[in-house]
């Protein structure tokens, strides 16, 4: 590599150190923040994407991106390759936009975001719409910019934000087939449960300061180095902080320990992925996390896939006992009661809350409107009207207030347009992960029933975390599966567990 | 005033946004922060703060300083030549320093604070020393240069940075003062409280999450804004955060709830001084603080000069007890025995667990042995026997460890030589607020016996928090105290309370 190339990486390790800034202080807004400092907050979190994308703009910038060269042999050649291709991305895509627009942009979703806790609260969509419509007016002008300068349409420029590569064009056959079988197989799960005699339910109280032990009992026993991360309660559970420092958040239901067990261990598997970037490249864009659809694949894998397995839950049912404290007359703590609550299927309002058979049809309804919303096609007034008609079409469900329709979700307050695909994508990729692991390491299902998640980790660190982003997403899938992104897994793993009933499924 | 000055506003403004940004990160590395990030956050941070000086020092910063002019008369005239001024004042001293000097002492000050945290744990001077070698090295490198720029020597230009103005020789006839009458007072004070009946000790344990609510009440009852701040935990106590998020810690002890009261009435002095800087200049350097002299005058006034009071005392008495929940038959909860244990003088080793008539002796060690330190007259290695001496002359001990000795304090291992001093300077300053509140408004003092600090906070705002830094320390104490900064009204203050023993002192 030449001098230019190494600029570029101290350039970019800077960089690094201000989104690992901003990454905490996006925690500290969800989880610690006193609600007065809200304005202020979003003054100063606008001014570091603002500098981030001056550093990332200046002249010299381009200049060196212009004369960097990188050895296409020798070690890491194929590492710092891929490191230089993805400075470029994200150089052209930070210079498509005029400096005024991301600080607009910033301000007016922090503030967005701020009125959306109050109308959620409230079930108040009218009040969140000017402040809505404010973020959909900025992220289609970004759209638009962002799609003139790489030649893509908006709304493929903006998946591309989030999943480099993606195109609308690969996701619409993945998702017409789960359109087209998902009401069938649907229907058909639900009659098989009702043929089953009732799961026995588990009652509470489950103090919060107990399930939050078991949390953490079960972050460690998935591989998450607590010396590195946190577990704390937001609103909206998710899985950020900086490097080297992951933080997960959940929130607790003291009747029902099972919402926030299940969000703790779906955190952990993004944690997983996170802490699981190789060391040597992790302030560099190449050592970066592969995209949102291989991200929630791993969170996926492990709560969906192994974690409500029927191997993990014999496992799961006598640990859970112990750190909730439950006496020994209660009934219900069994392997495979708990696989029954854990695998229980039914149609709901609110996509965080579903089960990974409805789950897809929360995103397609989703996918559609945020397209027609960037494309201009629906306007904001028509939003709560159209998305409780998505609902009904796909689970049959009349959704009776907008607090459990359209105003539920944090993302479009936020400006995340193109992102929800991602999350039904993920769902996709983690089945075909799991059989893929499965196939080529039969211990890993075993040692999952024996709550030892290394054999999983082991594979996972070498097809997926390693390898960061030196592949795009549909090669990692590719080379580790041996398909492309595809339903099919997905489809046959629903089967196996909720219609044929495989025991370990 | 001009567009230079206005151009010179915004950036500043930004330059508040980073500070914000610093503040919150800072408050988290203490608060927050797992253990294994510690490395990568100490890059962060310097990055940050490089950032920082980067902008600085920029050379359209230094165009702009030059052709700014502000109008001599009309509103506010006063704050923007004020502000102008702070502005050429931060800027002189950021262009002293290299850039590399600058993120060099923010390394060098994150490693060595990290292993001075296990250091003072096993008393063990021998590994921190090097890492403070490398401090001080730095320090006394930050401290010519800057000294050079500002036409200061060194130790004064540390001084100038902590409290703008105060130098050396403003301090030294004060600090003679004290040395001189010191010794003699506290031995008189001794032999008074000898020849008292013993005060009653208050027994029990005291459950962390009650002294934490205890902690609330009196933040609140002080006039601490909740929905702007937040108290919490860290093994050095400090008043952090950002604007608009005043950020308090403690630390507890379940075996006497005295110490983890008083850090948090002492912190809510500094904490009131922040919210009630003027909302209209928050972003300017003039909106800022007026240094640390005033900020700890702020904090003891509270904590030394109100809050361990007989009149207020008697307030107290009956609300700790609710708030702990303290059985009826317990005995000495009334307000005189309060009142004994508030104002118990003991000579002992720990700086932050002095009583305010032996905290001086602490500083005077200090001051001498920075100023040696810094003037290249002690050698490190020689660092903890001089301090044992020092504490021996003043106070009679002899100190059995390091821990108890020279490693107590975090500031010499993050590199704050040259702060100190701004804590006796800050009691003296605290006593002559007190004296002159109360006599301009006889209602302060009385409305105090009644857990009310409205008055008192109303005299403040006006005379101390609403000045900000539109006016320098020694203005700023002259015209609400009549008097320059001097010893006379603190000496009066320990005769009143502990040899004539006045009832409400």
């Amino acid at each position: 590599m030449n001098t230019a190339y190494l600029s570029l990486e101290r350039h970019f390790a800077r960089l690094s150190s201000l989104n690992d800034a901003i990454g905490i202080l996006s925690w500290d807004k969800e989880v610690m923040m006193p609600s007065g400092a809200a304005e202020r907050r979003a003054e100063n979190m606008a001014m570091l994407e603002g500098l981030r994308h001056e550093i990332l703009t200046a002249p010299a910038m381009a200049e060196l991106l212009a004369e960097a060269g990188v050895d296409a042999t020798g070690e890491d050649a194929v590492w710092r390759n891929a490191n230089l291709a993805a400075m470029r991305r994200l150089h052209k895509r930070a210079t498509a936009l005029p400096q005024d627009l991301v600080e607009a942009f910033s301000h007016a979703t922090s503030r967005c975001e701020i009125v959306w806790r109050s109308a959620r609260e409230t079930s108040d969509f009218a009040t969140l719409q000017p402040y809505m419509a404010e973020v959909l007016r900025l992220t289609r002008a970004v759209a638009d910019a962002t799609g003139e300068a790489l030649g893509l349409n908006p709304y493929d420029a903006l998946l591309d934000g989030f999943d480099p590569g993606t195109r609308q064009s690969d996701i619409d056959p993945v998702f017409a087939r789960l359109r087209a079988d998902l009401p069938g197989l649907i229907a058909g799960v639900l009659d098989h449960q009702a043929a089953l005699p009732p799961a026995i339910p588990l009652h509470g109280p489950f103090p919060v300061a107990r399930q939050e032990a078991l949390g953490r009992v079960l972050m460690r026993q998935l591989g998450f180095d607590m010396t590195r991360g946190r577990l704390d309660v937001s609103t909206h559970p998710f899985c950020g902080g900086a490097t080297f420092d992951v933080r997960l958040t959940t929130r607790y239901d003291e009747a029902d320990f099972i919402p926030a067990m299940m969000g703790v261990l779906h955190e952990t598997g993004h944690a997983l992925y996170d802490m699981g970037l190789p060391a040597a490249w992790v302030s560099q864009p190449v050592g970066q996390a592969g995209g949102m659809t291989l991200h929630e694949s791993q969170s996926l894998l492990m709560e969906m896939q192994f974690c409500r397995s029927g191997a993990f839950a014999r496992w799961l049912a006598p640990h859970a006992r112990t750190a909730l404290a439950i006496p020994d007359t209660a009934s219900g703590w069994d392997g495979a009661n708990l696989h029954r609550l854990l695998t229980h299927v039914e149609p709901g309002f609110i996509r965080v809350d579903a089960d990974e058979v409805t789950y897809p049809a929360h995103i397609l309804v989703r996918y559609e409107l945020e397209k027609a919303m960037i494309a201009g096609d629906l306007a904001l007034a028509d939003l709560p009207g159209a998305f409780n008609d998505g609902i009904h079409a796909l689970l049959g469900l009349r959704v009776p207030d907008d607090r459990r329709g359209c105003l539920q979700d944090i993302h479009w307050p936020e400006g995340l347009f193109g992102y929800f695909p991602c999350y039904a994508l993920g769902a996709m990729a983690a089945a075909q992960f799991r059989a893929a692991a499965c196939q080529q390491n039969p211990d890993i299902l075993p040692a999952v029933g024996k709550g030892d998640f290394a054999p999983l980790l082991a594979w996972l660190r070498q097809n997926v975390h390693g390898r960061a982003s030196s592949a795009t997403m549909p090669q990692i899938l590719r080379e580790a599966t041996g398909r492309p992104l595809e339903a099919d897994a997905y489809l046959a793993h629903i089967r196996n567990r909720y219609i044929d009933r495989a025991p370990d499924a």
